[in-house]
């Protein structure tokens, strides 16, 4: 059965590394020693040994060991053997890259579909849905696919931002790079404020934390949904 | 000769679409009667038909016809007659989607650097650039290649948005995403706030309008260059 965490981000505002989600992660990763964390997202260019203890840390708060998947000489042995797994964010199309250049895209999505707890925190989110369309991130690299883990049947825009009616900037809002994905695909797309998480256990699919999330579907009006909202009918 | 200008936005806050570039577009295409424009980024999702009635309604203004590529049968040979080239914002993955498709990416590059006046504003500079990897759009659509038109040897970021000190928002700043793109690349990378533009004369390059740009190079601290900075040495 699938036991996954999709988080909007790693951290809020005033807060530590993971430090809101410990609670849940201590259950989600009840059964877990050791999980295997998967850096290659690399926030601000920061090495995978950097990222690793950076992971390591929060976790070992709540008494859980955390090995990074480039310390294993075979990475599609690491993800077979992993306890549980967690993706940290920093750049999705980085990410997306060295999963498939490391063989592992696929065989992730079956692990985790098979029942090895998944947490995710925004790229390590993003790669959750069905493609990372609908990614934030610049494209500092050339990825051979835009496809991604389809652990749950829609696309996610992590950190959603709502416009800011004040600003006289004139780039696209979130809204509108939204909208336009629409123009050319019918996936819907959920837009998880920072502080909300997304629960998955086999196919249920609930929206966690204290704020709404916001629903975008191709030719419809977007929709506020509340914590607690059931999302498995979503598709 | 090339001769070029390289616009952050079309449309400053509280103004119309183009207005603020006008009289400085009456003189870059002053010998030409009618120019073709390049709608493939559609901006929300609009049509090529709708977006190249707002183009032709600015350059009503200044004596200029407008005649957008989808109403040619073959856009090669459009772009091959065109007097004058303005390519429009948007979606940056669509627009380098479609120039590929149609294959026109090569030829556009060689006519501008041939000497046919060209405009670019937002995702129609981007492509000005070696690459488009440092856009801000969303990868709604999987392009062929990142590789973009080369007319200057440095890639933008236009829209290009100061991080707001106050924000509680843990989103990555576009200063962040740069420095991703430093991580793996060693293009140095020009962030064009809205209402600078780029004048490109032969081999000249300059910094024109009235704010200051910030300059990002791989492993050095970002510098903010003066508006009329020559930028010709940049590479």
């Amino acid at each position: 059965m699938k036991s996954i965490i999709i988080a909007s981000t790693s951290t809020l505002h005033g807060g530590k590394y993971l430090e809101y989600l410990l609670p849940i992660l201590k259950e989600h990763f009840k059964n877990c020693k050791t999980i295997l964390f998967i850096p290659y997202a690399r926030p601000s260019g920061i090495s995978h040994e950097e990222y690793t203890q950076k992971a390591a840390e929060a976790f070992a708060s709540i008494n859980i060991e955390v090995k990074g998947i480039h310390e294993f000489e075979d990475p599609q042995v690491a993800v077979k053997e992993a306890e549980g797994i967690f993706t940290g964010g920093g750049n999705t199309f980085l990410l997306v890259s060295q999963l498939y250049k490391n063989n592992i895209m696929q065989l992730v999505a079956e692990t985790v579909k098979n029942g090895t707890p998944y947490l995710g925190s925004s790229a390590g989110s993003n790669i959750c849905g069905l493609s990372m369309q609908t990614t934030n991130d610049m494209p500092i690299i050339y990825p051979p696919s835009f496809q991604t883990l389809g652990l749950i049947p829609f696309n996610l825009n992590p950190h959603y931002l709502d416009a800011d009616l004040q600003s006289k900037h004139m780039g696209e809002t979130r809204e509108t790079r939204i909208k336009e994905f629409h123009a050319f695909n019918s996936i819907p797309v959920l837009g998880l404020r920072e502080g909300s998480w997304l629960e998955v256990k086999g196919e249920k699919i609930t929206l966690k934390g204290d704020l709404k999330a916001r629903l975008f579907k191709k030719n419809e009006t977007p929709q506020e949904l509340e914590s607690e909202s059931d999302l498995s009918y979503l598709k």
